[in-house]
């Protein structure tokens, strides 16, 4: 595919919403495919429960995909997998925790049996024909997070993933900048780099400086149950609330499943090392003081069902907040959430709780400085910003030309679009399909725009049947009409209003006679019509009208 | 009503949610009631348009209610008037400024023949029999804001309203410190203030830091247009643009109807001043090169309707981005309006607009400092945090207690208490309605908690509609089932799976006979149940299922 000089690069997601990242790399007869992740639904998406790319381009070259090469374990870059695999089984590449973590993920769909999974240590280069994948480490909110290099005949690509420079990470090595410097003294093509901070002056704060705000944490509250919640993936995060709770002696339940589930894994691996006799079941906690006591739960972005927005709301089986507790929310807001956690804040602390949610997150993503940084080891001819909304992308495009790159030499994709690049030039080639599929319950797909729509108007404007019995052979009503209304009405107190509505249908009908009754298109649009203007007159209000015709056939 | 020596007051909105401020307080026989604000709908309260207060309680003491006494103009203080004085005629007391919005809008409902409005100035006492209301100087983000010292045999309580201290206002005089200072000399028996900053610490900005940055902005972009949204009712961030406009040679065009309407409504009252020929109206842009014009406009929030939005959308009929645009976004996001604001930002930069949204706003509220400074100006006795959800509220109380006042003695009320207080002590004395009355186009309280679950069920799950004709004088189907949906799944894709749905209800249906088929009630039950099933198991989905039958009476 492509021409013999240059490689081309798809992106099938990622660009214009947060999440579903996934971008395929295509050169000679090969293709390989960096992340699967799904989007979770925007807003105005009712009813949705998640995203994932449209993988049409790729299915249309089946036989050319040699893989999924995975940067790491979110579900922003691994969600979508479960449903793309079962078109497109393809082995599937990636560090060791991050393979952990969709092996999970895959065993809950009952597929971990049919999709090889490829473990790959940083350094190591996968050969896949005409191409070849080479992984980085890099410091992630996440373990075992990787950029990888993708070289071919054309030139390096190097993708960054999500990622940050810790000099002084909780887990394992400070990301590879050696290596970075190595390929960008070899030449590097293009460097797709992660923008999500792009716009943040400065450098991250190391993931050790949150441990050392939860140490001060712990030690000031030393008579108080301490509850802290975060994100289950965060392995880090929750290995120094470990350390702290053992430092000050108390013992540590886990409550919210995905978290039980990944440090299970995290535990198993040795990404988390858990002192013998520190972890307790939550049924256990009853049997310990309060200042013997850590929780560490799901929760921090007030997402309805998890652990601690249930305990906020008195409605969690086993936990209760006292007043005094200390409950920590060691995150930010991701953008849409602010409310939900803010109301979270305010259902704790009504309750009694001391609710400490400032300096006890750090960002998982680069900032300004470690993006220049990264420029300059890698020093690529090529800059293709990823991950991050139009602006942050842009305002990586202006650290970029800043450092001296020519402006044309920034590419600012959307989602779909194929480049074509190497040594002579980059030129878009056209693009393939790349809008998101929504998944509601089962159904991939079958729910579309039309759908949605309906759904949107139902939401804000409820709706009213009309039900009417046509006698087909004389052409008259026998029966009706009748009104029934669900969200629109408080049917008990609106009697008045809905007979009102049933003279308006009753009239319309009266004006019908004989072989007219039988019109049932011209019937249905007459009553949606005047019983419309009606409920505007008298109330402003719109509901959606769906005439019922039954019909009568002696 | 209550004691001689002890006041009542009773907040009927304004502590569980951001909006909705009304407070009354009783002495004796008469009552006063401080602002009449809406709330806009919670995100789950779906088709509802505003929420105003429930004021059963003052309907129960017409007789005694003298007047509604308005702090500023801004919908969540005055917002609700139009509906709460049809039921409640009584005279609205108010700054110049405040009362002319309030105006704007009871002729908007052709009401403001039927309420005296009462311009009272700064110092000015109103007497209401046993109570006395003075009217203060205060700074906030719309001009003319007032506190009140409310009065009576019981002693002083003071009403701060939304409030900043600024020193360097654009228009008027700094806050009425003396008056406070003399007020708290002379006794104080409670200090109701503000709490939506007293998390931030140190001090708000002065409004005029502002309009030096906007200068700067002027200055640095001498040759490219120039538009700026910001709030309507801040007209000195209007007063503002204007100034730097005029500065730097630029005529100014001005688009929002709340923006036209309340810039026209100050320039008439002289709260500000706008230079001869320099305004232009909108239509005459296009006579103008981009270095001559500056737009102040509407839509700082992301509202969908707004001028600015429509024109990030494209569908504004009069102005287009053009690439180079400096766009000044004078706002900061309302918490909720995050994702509408990134919105609005990545739409704005696609169209290749330079946007800038930092430095260019300050609260209107006062930070920790200042209302650090009102409590020693005031040394009141109690103190009753209001404006700010709960979590702001416990941040006003920490901020009292470090001050010296014994921790009982600051006073965190839920909307719908009544709390009589006086020098002797103060005490709950139960509780009235203080439940927020949803507005859904004319009907006002029509759509309740059963209607709102309804539209929150519909929305993310649609609806299936199950009509079938029944034969009543021999129990037997006579025609259908026949199955509609409506935001459920794309019909043209489901056929199939709507056929075996009809399958489930026949075979439902086929279990009955005779007299069964006449009990309605059961065969509604059963198909609901069985249906709902069925689709549970196939797709993981839960429609709203609703069944109709019609009956044949031969």
């Amino acid at each position: 595919m492509g021409f013999d000089n240059r490689i081309r690069v798809v992106p099938l997601g990622g660009l214009e919403q947060i999440g579903m990242n996934i971008t395929a790399f295509c050169y000679g007869e090969s293709i390989i495919v960096v992340d699967c992740g799904l989007a979770f639904p925007e807003d105005d998406m009712l009813g949705i429960d998640l995203v994932i790319p449209d993988i049409s381009f790729l299915k249309e070259h089946a036989s050319m995909v040699k893989g999924f090469f995975i940067t790491h374990g979110h579900e922003d870059h691994i969600g979508a997998l479960p449903y793309v695999l079962r078109d497109l089984p393809v082995p599937v590449y990636g560090t060791r925790l991050t393979l952990a973590i969709i092996r999970n993920k895959l065993e809950e769909y009952k597929m971990a049996e049919d999709i090889p999974l490829q473990v790959v240590n940083y350094g190591d280069v996968v050969e896949c024909e005409d191409l070849s994948v080479e992984f980085i480490r890099t410091n992630h909110s996440v373990a075992d997070a990787a950029a990888l290099a993708i070289s071919s005949a054309a030139g390096t690509i190097i993708h960054t993933g999500d990622f940050k420079v810790d000099y002084t990470p909780v887990y394992g090595e400070p990301i590879d900048l050696q290596r970075f410097a190595e390929l960008g003294k070899q030449g590097v093509l293009a460097l797709m780099c992660d923008s999500t901070n792009a716009m943040k002056p400065g450098n991250t704060m190391s993931e050790r400086t949150v441990g050392k705000t939860l140490d001060s944490i712990f030690a000031e509250n030393g008579n108080r149950r301490i509850i802290v919640a975060t994100f289950a993936s965060n392995v880090d995060r929750v290995q120094q609330i470990i350390n702290s709770a053992e430092k000050y002696g108390r013992k540590v339940a886990i409550e919210g499943r995905s978290m039980v589930s990944i440090v299970g894994t995290a535990q198993e691996l040795g990404y988390i090392r858990i002192p013998e006799n520190l972890m307790i079941p939550i049924e256990e906690i009853k049997n310990y003081p309060d200042d013997k006591l850590a929780l560490i739960m799901t929760g921090s972005q007030g997402e309805p069902m998890a652990a601690l927005s249930r305990i906020a709301a008195n409605s969690h089986k086993r936990v209760s907040i006292m007043p005094g507790d200390v409950v920590i929310i060691s995150s930010t807001p991701i953008p849409g959430n602010e409310k939900a956690v803010s109301k979270l804040i305010n259902e704790l602390s009504m309750l009694g709780a001391n609710v400490i949610f400032q300096d006890t997150h750090v960002s998982g993503h680069a900032n300004q400085e470690e993006i220049k940084l990264l420029y300059c080891l890698t020093k690529p001819k090529y800059s293709i910003p990823i991950h991050g909304e139009y602006r942050h992308r842009i305002a990586q495009k202006d650290i970029a030309v800043n450092l001296g790159m020519p402006k044309d030499n920034v590419i600012i994709l959307k989602s779909g679009d194929m480049l074509d690049i190497g040594e002579d030039g980059a030129k878009l080639a056209g693009s393939v399909p790349a809008h998101g599929i929504m998944v509601d319950g089962l159904g991939v797909g079958d729910v579309g725009n039309a759908v949605i729509r309906d759904r949107q108007y139902l939401s804000v404007n409820g709706i009213v049947i009309v039900s009417v019995g046509i006698d087909a052979a004389v052409g008259e009503i026998v029966s009706g009409p009748d009104i029934v209304t669900r969200g629109f009405v408080y049917v008990k107190e609106s009697e008045e209003l809905l007979e009102l509505a049933r003279d308006v249908v009753k009239e319309t009908l009266d004006r019908f006679s004989g072989a007219d009754y039988l019109d049932y298109g011209r019937i249905k649009s007459v009553i949606k019509q005047n019983l419309g203007d009606f409920f505007w007159k008298t109330m402003k209000r719109s509901p959606m009208i769906l005439p019922v015709i039954i019909e009568w056939n002696a």
